[in-house]
């Protein structure tokens, strides 16, 4: 019986379960994964305490993003095979589909091949970041060569895959991170200029930067009071996606600076792109074509062993990672 | 010597004065207007109380919209000669250039002719509340048949011509307005349906007219606590833009409802538009083939004399007026 981690109440990390559960077939749309590996997401514990866009049903699975190879496939799916090496694209109810778990089931939809080369480590920690920076980058973003992109809290898997993506498409990296402890990091992930937040006042530093026209495009997941302060570093007729809501503080609107500059505040997750075909199949490709090219890498922080599920989510909560976690199965 | 409205310090109505002054020649790139006709902006009122997006430097004139006769060009223009019928495109310095008065410097740039039917009074009620409305419902925002406009302060000058132009596209205008009073009005100036937020509920009202989806833009000069009412009353994908702060109280960035619909809000002024050259250009035509073709036509609510000056700044911070305000000279 595969070991699947389910949670039966939301609350702290203790709520993880690794449960012993059958093993079950696929619907006709579905295919089953052994699962490989694991990559976890912010997601996964603002689903775990409640506070994600989608409410949990008990006893709930959670997951997203697997590495594994295709054991069953339902009735009714085609272009996906028996031993096929894939990964999965968040795109599916994560309480429903979770795919923390030693076996998955998902939606056929879901999966997609992903590099040779790239070990299952490094297949689970593809997708959400890379097509999450894509959708807003070139998707909406339209980044070109002469753009400037503000990448706070940048040593996240999808900060690093923001920063990979701007310098692919020969734009220029501005990260921020809170302390200095990761700026040297973020250098050599490829960022043109580490803005550290709690020694250096960010607006004087991108203005500085940028010949005091400011980042045509900002990508951040904090919200909160920083967006006003976001919208002072932003270049006239510049886009701020806002991603998350990492901030616990109520988020303003810049309205003078907004009107002054027209700036554009947008909304943005994954699955605007996920939900359309042709911008995940734009945004497939891309990403196929970057890590064939090496242009993208995936950068692995830590790997956590399945049973470890808890001390995962413990340190994945710690902030102190660079990268992505992976839970390896 | 003409008769020309300064201020010499910020204040209410009463700072405005009407001066005698010497007739001046324009510069190189500029042209002289015999006023006839004087559009009352918003704007304006907020120049005077030193609130607006330009600080006036005493003593100010004031004033973006006047329709007139050519009388003298700088020796560098060419495509304006001199007793050309035209009105002014808000481009300028209000300060520097302001139209309020019976003679008016302006650049070159800022003319343009209007249709040969339209009277001057209506001649100077064109430029400003279009191409505001163009710019963002048009140029920006796509305005196709199928698509529903949320309309605040839909009684403005602003306000009608985004109806009109909503209409113009065969798209569904929704109007709102503060009290019962502007309901039939509204609907007689072509919104499909009319919203009293003094007595309903914003929100409902819109989802029932929609079925559900929500507006997919949304046009509005108020901000405030209303942006939030504004995003839930927005469809997923869905545009709002904010070209005003009529509202006293801090503008709250509506987080939530902008991750689950992927919502933009946009800050957006008219300088966008005049400052490019393309984007002004389609906006002319656009505007010149609406006022041509009657789907366009300017609504005025009254008129005063120049004399009155103070009296019409008065009665538009009264904001019982139902269209645009035109002082004749």
């Amino acid at each position: 019986m595969p070991k699947i981690v389910r949670f039966h109440e939301v609350g702290d990390t203790a709520v993880l379960k690794l449960e012993d559960l059958s093993l079950t077939e696929p619907g006709s749309e579905e295919v089953r994964l052994r699962v490989e590996a694991i990559g976890l997401n912010r997601a996964e514990i603002m689903f775990r305490r409640g506070q994600y866009l989608e409410t949990p049903e008990f006893p709930s699975r959670l997951g997203y993003e697997a590495a594994g190879i295709v054991e069953a496939v339902g009735s009714n799916v085609s272009g996906v095979q028996i031993g096929d090496r894939v990964s999965t694209i968040p795109s599916f109810s994560i309480g429903k589909y979770g795919v923390y778990g030693e076996s998955a089931i998902v939606p056929a939809y879901a999966v997609a091949s992903y590099p040779d080369q790239l070990s299952a480590i490094e297949g689970a920690a593809i997708w959400m970041q890379y097509l999450t920076a894509f959708g807003a980058l070139i998707e909406y973003g339209h980044l070109g060569p002469r753009d400037a992109v503000l990448i706070t809290a940048a040593s996240s898997s999808v900060g690093l895959a923001a920063i990979q993506i701007t310098k692919a498409s020969g734009a220029l990296a501005i990260a921020t991170t809170r302390g200095a402890d990761k700026k040297s990091f973020l250098l050599e992930a490829g960022a043109d200029h580490v803005i550290i937040t709690d020694e250096e006042p960010m607006v004087e530093r991108v203005m500085a930067i940028t010949s005091g026209n400011g980042a045509r495009l900002v990508f951040d997941p904090i919200a909160g009071s920083l967006l006003e302060q976001l919208a002072h570093a932003t270049a006239h007729g510049g886009m701020i996606f806002e991603y998350g809501a990492l901030s616990p503080s109520p988020t303003s609107f810049p309205l003078f600076a907004a009107l002054a500059k027209g700036l554009t505040v947008r909304g943005y997750t994954l699955f605007e792109i996920v939900k359309d075909p042709d911008k995940l199949s734009r945004g497939k490709r891309y990403i196929h074509d970057g890590l064939q090219s090496g242009a993208l890498r995936p950068i692995i922080d830590r790997t956590f062993s399945l049973e470890a599920i808890i001390e995962a989510h413990e340190y994945m909560e710690s902030n102190v990672q660079k990268g992505k976690i992976v839970v390896t199965v």
